[in-house]
């Protein structure tokens, strides 16, 4: 019996309960899942965004669609609709109760490797060739894959999963509803030194450690540094990309979104609900108040008040970023154009020289 | 006995067949293996790129030189020539054939995990330690390292090599002549999510998978993330480099070159031999034309079209860019020009007025 | 007995002499451990960097103090202070001073995997699931963490540290008391092609390798390719961050930093203590003097002499840059006093034209 081709079948109406939608059309048709207009069939229900592309609704062979209130009756298509103010939202929600299931528990796989003195929850699964070090604490639901390092005394709550070969260095705690992807590693040392009168560089030793609360998602190959002294600290809620550097004592607050291939340098701390585009990079020791939204490829070089929206590096006011950058290909003509005025200027002033 | 160690000679005459190349001097001479110009010894192969640089191959040991058809004869130097149109393709060409030799089938370890209902082809190498899951389809002379892991229901082409603890996460295609990096990342998933009316972020669930067609090469610590639905996708002879970021329903056409810590962000799609330099960002849902290419810390905000040659961001014409990005340095003494000129405008201005 | 437990006590006095230290008030105290000024406690020596923050002193738990030797007493304080030229230093000295520890050999696990002919040392910790190649030498004393992969004929010399997920290929030759984060890829293949006529891209063999010398330091997540002929080589001292590309052929030389995302082209050369920060982009095939300094973010494109400082892309003298990046978002006022600069000109010259 293979536990993943089960699925599950609920009704409409049951669905636009859990997103206080309301149903247009028979609500009693079974959904199995959920996929994108073009791509769904029936038994299927999709969504769509904007009311505008109300004709696209005829062209689906989705059972039912999840739609914007703006769009009032469903007379132009037969369709079944399930109305709500935001469809985006709506449909994750669905999307996550169709695909819902009963953790699978495999247990510990002899091929894996335990140290002494763990403590593991009763229903887990820790894949092949996993390695959890001493002392480390398990949680309930808990999935460690293949390949992946749990260093001594490390901590993981209920519900996290852990992707193939990622490290999780030691004394590291993570707390419930994790996931991090493959690849990437949690508490290597932060990036110290101190150099001496021949140019070498003597290492700080980074005795800190490593906090992940509840609910945030890691990316793959990203990684976070330990700290030099106390915490490097992601909050609940925060959501990191792919290749993410964060670096020694960086705080992240609460439902933060950190874009691929951003860096947060040692000692920074952003607010809540920041927003950090991809590629962007924050300076050491600066801190960025709540809400704060830095563009793809920023570079961030102070303090940043709540709710700045910034471009550019050194990062500045968004909308002044947008018009310089648009500007900036003119470069070469303003040059141009300087130097004709200085001409002409100089010929009005000799001319006017001559006059007198 | 060490299959390593065992060197093919092959004629210079061999050799020059397989790149339509003409030898000057003595074809029968026998070649163990290529190398650099300076560093060459007595049985190597070398090559010169530049007719200019002609005086050269006079002090090279290599024992034969492939060279522009600018070169005419060897009066000069005594070697053994081998004329082509392009000796850098000529050179990599016989550099495989030198080194080209039979795939020697370890089989899988015994320590090496394989799941329920694999096939395998008859001549592999699973190393130690590596893991295949449930389902896995194994074609003809793969190689997987050690510590790279392979999930559930993903399939390896023919001749398909797969380095030491590279994650591929399930339902992942990939076909023929493949090469992927170590610690590199396949079907990871995707960065969705959908903001609730607290700020929170709903996950959207990345159902879709990632197929990679034949003869890619991937570099080292790479992430190409599966799809939200359908594929993420790289089509045949796309190379790429170290630490890219490849965005969940990425296309990527045939042959393109993708260097160094570059970013596709989500949906975005290249046509054929689109060339995207080092640290290149690539926003979301934009096309990139057949042959387009874009410098090294470009940002492409929007369509190119076909051919487009692009720098800077947001990326503009390359050679408007690069006027622009040399004029940069002097934009304070542009500033000053123009208070200088405001000043004597008024200087002037107020004589005029004066005169009246 | 758990051998990290056991925590060392030194006199104050004894830790002052390794520095070069005065030490005003009472030398016999016996420290423990270090840590910064806010947290630390009883027992514990910190440190203070700047002499004009001498009040927070009063304020720390800590058991003594290392500070700068502007501070010439503790009658404001009475706490034991050790008096040294570079407190930033010295404390690094002594934190490693008090960390270090005899050298735990756990000898090769089990469930490692050791290829033929390999030269171990005799005290070493090759980790559970840890995997070394045919025809390894490890040197003593030797740390090889879980999910390790070291190539066939690599060599790593005394005190060497490979944390969990390392993959070093084949013939890599890295030094002593080198340390490699987890997840860091070294020797795979440098990126490189020859294009045909087709526009397909046939590979080019890199058949070099890497070496990797002294008291290096490579953080997580980093890549070093492997030289297409010769080497990529890393001289002694120098400590790169996480996330970290270095392109085949590159020559780093000694005590260099390279921070965090950063990415050196191929074949490009840094002579000794150069610092690149975060970011920063090397192009292909330049040289950076000694004791050059390249801004975060910043894209050198052509070789820098000795001692230059740089930012900017192309990366352009520091103070220059500054001033230009300052003016930058100013451009759209500059280009609109440059219009009416124009308009008034052109009013001008009509004046004095009617006049005459």
């Amino acid at each position: 019996m293979d536990v993943n081709v089960i699925k599950k079948q609920i009704r409409v109406d049951t669905l636009a309960e859990q997103v206080n939608g309301e149903v247009i059309g028979d609500g009693s048709i079974l959904i199995d899942s959920l996929n994108g207009i073009e791509a769904a069939v029936p038994g299927q229900i999709t969504f769509l965004v904007k009311a505008t592309q109300v004709d696209i609704i005829a062209k689906t062979e989705a059972s039912a669609v999840i739609v914007p209130m703006a769009i009032e009756d469903n007379s132009g298509n037969g369709k079944t609709l399930i109305r709500v103010k935001n469809p985006y939202l709506a449909s994750a929600i669905i999307h996550n109760l169709l695909l819902e299931k009963p953790f699978y528990a495999k247990g510990v796989h002899s091929s894996a490797y335990v140290g002494a003195n763990c403590t593991i929850g009763k229903e887990v699964t820790i894949e092949p060739l996993a390695v959890l070090g001493d002392n480390v604490v398990i949680g309930e639901r808990v999935y460690v894959g293949s390949g992946a390092y749990v260093g001594d005394n490390s901590v993981l709550g209920d519900d996290t999963i852990i992707r193939p070969n990622v490290t999780i260095e030691s004394e590291t705690v993570i707390g419930c509803r994790v996931t991090v992807h493959a690849g990437t590693v949690i508490g290597s040392d932060g990036y110290g030194y101190a150099p001496d009168e021949l140019g070498r560089h003597i290492k700080r030793p980074q005795v800190g450690t490593v906090r992940i609360d509840d609910d945030v998602e890691i990316g793959a190959n990203c990684c976070v540094d330990r700290a030099a002294y106390g915490l490097t600290w992601i909050m609940s809620g925060t959501k990191i990309d792919n290749q993410v550097q964060i670096a020694h004592n960086v705080i992240i607050g609460q439902n933060c979104l950190v874009v691929s291939q951003s860096g947060i340098s040692g000692s920074s701390t952003l607010g809540k609900n920041v927003i950090l585009g991809g590629k962007s990079a924050i300076k050491g020791h600066v801190h960025l108040g709540d809400r704060t939204m830095v563009a793809g490829r920023s570079g961030v070089t102070r303090d940043l008040p709540t709710g700045a929206v910034v471009g550019g590096f050194p990062a500045i006011p968004i909308d002044k970023w947008t018009k310089a950058a648009s500007t900036y290909g003119k470069l070469p003509e303003l040059r141009a154009e300087i130097r004709r005025l200085r001409k002409e200027m100089t010929e009005l002033q000799q001319q006017i020289v001559g006059k007198e």
